[in-house]
């Protein structure tokens, strides 16, 4: 059974986080992993296209009515027509998330998938402090490669 | 780019009608079709065998919060944690769907799918009887091959 | 505790369905239920203000992003954004449902009620004829004080 | 048309959270606000005894299949079956967001309410620091009072 690995992030990126991206999505699909995004720009078609450029699979989850609206790098895409309520079936879908930089839609990701008990890798991502003490934290990583790594190895611990 | 085609219908089957469906399974990854399905045992479960047996690829769409809910046969599954709100994912993910038998879950997923423009074909399934007219209709066939040929008909027709 | 009645319809009416479609509110709000529907026009704004004339109170469950879509007689809205995914949540919410003639939002209303156990009364509404025998049935009325009625006494056979 | 705010919060609270929330709810019913909430125990249930206590009106949306599983304090309930995806339903309805304390889930909640443009005040809760400069940020607050005096003038600043 292949590993399920959601990459989130923010639809207008820099250069540098494409790239980020892009090596995440590179890495995943060299692990053999499923990469599962929102389908659409910035962050998710920079994964998207590592992914696929290293033979991977791509799923993507779209807000809108139309499978179009993804990005060009898609294996397959799913058309929910639900907006900002798919968040979480990306959240339920996946056995453990990488989060690349990001605003709010990316926190929500970030929030649903930790209460849902997924692990979280953070990348350049948000910093979060909780009003008391919580068992599941984002673990933070400095480069793609150390990123797909802890998700690996955090997708294991959940599995045990 | 590959037409989507829904396969739905009941969860329990007679041998027949699950012949009937892996059949319809058959016959659109012969033709390079994706089979989008609600994930389960029974139709879904049939159908998905006969695409992946010929080499195709099945999409399930889960009603639960695991893709270990999931059939056998699904080539990649989303958990959407929605129970039968997800009806409306997978008729707004298709270009056609095809009705195999089926109950009140069916039911859902064929007006679903007439309501978003997705034309349905109907294989020994419901009929229905509108309050007043209506633009669109199912499509009867009774056997898998003229189902699955009305299907192209009918998505070429919608995108035209 | 209140009983929670659906009342489904399409959203373009004859006069007569509008007419119709008022009574069924104003039998529900003098029997104290709650009236929920989709909060938009034609069947469902024709029922709101029949029970908000009689001095009932009226959920509507809207598919846009704003509760501003909804008709003028909800005593409170919900935006739920899910377009006609919303109509699961209808069905899931309500104790019983009436439907007034009705396109196929409204089969899918129908549908998915009789899927989740809740009784269904129809009013000059769809026809259907499942494939195989099945439990539940649509139950037809011809009047709006007989659905109503018929609506009270299927909610009691149902918490049976 | 009166103003609709949630709280969120967590589910387990100690008694210092539960008043808080209780206070938030008796002012929000003292403005003439419609408190709205995921229905459940903890802060949701405090509020809305607070809220109910003072005459308010309170709407659950349950993450749920059944009404019954709300708190005793809801005027109306809508049980989405939809799971944590519910919390976007919360997030679109309102008019601005109260968070007091909370885990994963209310910070799903505050960041799809941020996401979709609704003004966030937190009472004792999250504290987040995003990647990039963001435009819309928690306001945070103290004291019952001053937060929904603080949700009350950031309405009227959404809808300027």
């Amino acid at each position: 059974m292949p590993l399920y690995i959601a990459v989130v992030g923010g639809t207008r990126v820099g250069s540098g986080a494409a790239l980020l991206a892009e090596e995440v999505g590179a890495e995943i699909a060299g692990r053999g992993g499923i990469l599962v995004c929102g389908g659409g720009q910035g962050v998710m078609e920079a994964a998207s296209k590592g992914a696929r450029d290293r033979g991977g699979t791509v799923l993507g989850i779209l807000p809108g009515n139309d499978r179009s609206g993804g990005n060009p790098y898609l294996s397959l895409a799913v058309a929910t027509g639900l907006g900002d309520a798919r968040n979480a079936i990306i959240a339920r879908t996946v056995d453990v998330m990488i989060a690349v930089g990001g605003g709010y839609g990316t926190l929500s990701e970030i929030a649903l998938a930790l209460k849902m008990g997924a692990p979280v890798i953070g990348l350049k991502s948000w910093k979060v402090e909780a009003p008391e003490r919580l068992e599941r934290q984002i673990i933070y990583c400095s480069t793609a490669a150390a990123a797909v790594e802890a998700a690996w190895r955090a997708a294991a611990g959940r599995s045990v």
